[in-house]
């Protein structure tokens, strides 16, 4: 595997990393194909969105020189880049000056069943709840118990993602994508200043949307408007969009609007 | 610094562990005098009952063998001993079989002022508030960021901690200590369902009033409930209890409930 922390090949990290105390830290998931990132621009911009809001002092002009230099070694594949506060004193309180720590992972694409993109997914109904914290929400900071717990509530390969739901019963995402209705026309997904995690391919759907004159709203949604939906969907950085075929009792068809946006994201993506 | 891993002196952890990844793990800070661990079956407790939630499999008894051997070469000094759902695929699925890994951290006990002790502290009102997950409440598990924004709120030395609540305005806990109230003669300290950290040194504390004959009431606690307080305290493992004088415009009195749990606690912490 290829792996490299603070720009140089490496395995392992500090056992005094703020991102193992504390998970101190954020992340990005980003797809590499001929040497080349999608959406990198995106990526860059939540991440030092993220390290601005938790105080963390990016580099962000070294990671614009490494970056590219990583991609192009990886080739084909997904980079996981890990930002933490880098190490600390003991205790809760950021270090000041901080060092941040860059750690780069390299892994094969994920070989997600053809299936998924062409008939639909089936939705796990997950029971763990998203917690309503707005300091942190619409980050990928790395605090991601209720993931792990959320993820973990199915083995049932039938299910290709879970619907997750904040403590009020909204619906928010996926546990490892974001999620979007279509309505009478309207294209909806979740405003996530409680809590979930705005997705770059989230943020490229909407543009993509409005670019196609297709009305888009980012508001609260409740499970009522999801089981009343015509067409649902989900997105992330690495499969572009999959339509949601089934959710317990309801069902959806691969509607137009979903082929026609996962037609624009598939474009981009193989591009 | 003396740090273990898997039983073995190690400074590193492998990039793929989960903690690093998604805070996936449990930890504990542990006084350690004499080679020996205060309030050890606590600590293993609270691990044990963490471990249970996250579905964690925890090697109880290989930890029993390696502690002690740990707390003895560190002789005085905090023992951190992380647990971490170890090395995971890429993503959030529970790898199963998982192997856990334990880290051992050994660092000097911290040197608090005596006054902090002595004439009480004064408590720093912090505006980041704690989310209502109850799937994670009263855990010590890895997801931190908010007690690292929490900490982050405040520079000042004259502050020795701070005060958390939770998004409804509750008095729940300090960022690093638990918290209870005295009010005609009752012992109050949060009940910890929905978020905050179950604190050993709060279990010994509830313990040794009840002993006392100590009325102990343990719910939720409301803002003008703290500042109608006859007395405030704070207690974790390592401190003991540290009297509460000052939060903003109220000040207390290191009454005599106070100083008598405190004295227990103190002969607790330096037998």
């Amino acid at each position: 595997m290829l792996s490299w922390v603070d720009g140089r090949p490496a395995t392992d990290v500090p056992l005094g990393d703020r991102g193992l105390a504390y998970g101190d830290g954020l992340f990005e998931t980003i797809a590499v194909r001929g040497g080349c990132a999608t959406l990198l621009p995106r990526h860059l911009a939540r991440l030092g969105e993220g390290a601005q809001r938790l105080s963390i002092d990016l580099d962000l002009p070294v990671l614009e020189i490494e970056l590219p230099a990583f991609f192009a070694e990886l080739g084909e594949g997904v980079a996981k880049l890990i930002v933490t506060r880098g190490d600390g004193l003991r205790g809760y309180a950021p270090p000041q000056p901080s060092s941040p720590r860059r750690i780069l992972l390299g892994n094969p694409l994920p070989s997600y069943p053809a299936s998924n993109a062409e008939q639909g997914v089936r939705l796990f109904p997950c029971v763990t709840r998203l917690a309503e914290q707005p300091l942190l929400a619409g980050l990928k900071h790395l605090n991601r118990l209720e993931q792990v717990l959320a993820r973990g509530e199915w083995q049932d390969a039938a299910f290709a993602e879970g619907l997750m739901r904040d403590v009020s019963g909204r619906v928010i995402e996926g546990v490892f994508s974001n999620l979007f209705l279509v309505k009478d026309g309207v294209l909806l997904t979740a405003e996530l200043s409680r809590c979930g995690v705005a997705g770059v391919m989230r943020a490229e759907v909407l543009e993509q949307a409005a670019h196609q004159g297709i009305p888009c709203e980012v508001r609260d949604i409740a499970f009522d408007e999801l089981l009343a939906a015509d067409e649902v969907f989900l997105c992330n950085s690495l499969y572009g969009i999959w339509p949601v075929r089934e959710l317990a009792a309801s069902v959806w068809p691969a509607g137009p609007l979903t082929r026609k946006l996962q037609a624009l994201i598939r474009s981009l993506l193989d591009s």
